[in-house]
């Protein structure tokens, strides 16, 4: 696939077939997390690979969550609800369910560099996905204590995504972008 | 390009030729970043190109700050700083200075977000120079107060990075990357 056609089609996606992803392919595509860069090559990066018992615990944290938050949200529209406590039952049934963290900074200049790479990581992550027909969506959930917990995360460490990844059941329209040049800004 | 090979291909280059970046090629690059996921689609994203005047200041504000940090660090090999130094007189020479930073958050989960977000976008962005043979390096000098005082960045913005680009005068070996299965865990 070419770069820019991954670039501009990749979608976010979460609704899965049944078709499992196969662990080589698996691999593949985590390995091209590992070629993003990173400041002095730290590498931070770690790969989780979620199980159904540590899935469960998860899914029961980020319903409660969720539920307690944005599904309480009026500003949510009711479709946008009802979309999302279909997701939330099993992440879409997604059958691989994994997280992109990183180990505890060593340095201050870390906390600066660390999520940075990891969402370029990310990133290179879901492109190779999409190059092997395997897509997802990146949950933001990471970012609280409890999934951190759950996920036996070191302390310091970062979670940069959980992604709920598979063959997709459904692909939804490309959400609309604001043109580079109204956001492009020029200093003298 | 195929992805893969953008990917895996893609080299920091710290020396540049003096061929100048076309504005419609620059504009290509930085639309693929425009392409990166954002949580709720916020993108929070904006490109600043760095004129000659700010140029100057940055580079100053930069060489000061290296000369008193990494420059004197007696683990820093000499080599290394030797090279460090022909690069700070002006960004290797590079015929582009520019800057990914986001604006203001304006929830709390933007904190979380907008980092990850802006390295996704950066990826998206070097991948896509790589494909038209443009190399560059993502400097961390954003993190400083000074960068955010020079490059004019809104109070709460944060710069992802700061990329000085350009065609390669020479390309480096790739930076050794540990093995997947060796950032690989499992959980139940």
């Amino acid at each position: 696939m070419k770069l820019t056609q991954a670039i501009q089609q990749r979608r976010t996606v979460r609704e899965f077939s049944s078709t499992p992803v196969a662990e080589d392919v698996l691999q593949e595509i985590l390995a091209a997390g590992t070629w993003a860069p990173s400041h002095r090559n730290t590498q931070p990066w770690e790969f989780t690979i979620i199980g159904p018992e540590t899935r469960r615990k998860l899914a029961a944290a980020y319903r409660e969550a969720m539920e307690a938050g944005p599904l309480q949200d009026p500003a949510v529209l009711d479709q946008v609800k009802q979309s999302l406590r279909k997701f939330l039952q099993n992440f879409g049934d997604a059958p691989v369910l994994l997280a992109v963290s990183s180990v505890p900074p060593s340095a201050p200049v870390d906390h600066y560099d660390f999520p940075l790479t990891l969402g370029a990581a990310i990133q290179n992550i879901l492109l190779a996905a999409w190059e092997k027909d395997v897509a997802g969506v990146w949950i933001s959930f990471g970012a609280t204590p409890q999934a951190k917990t759950i996920l036996e995360i070191a302390d310091g460490g970062l979670i940069g995504g959980i992604l709920a990844i598979g063959y997709p059941a459904s692909v939804p329209a490309a959400a609309p972008r604001v043109p580079v040049t109204a956001k492009l800004r020029r200093l003298p």
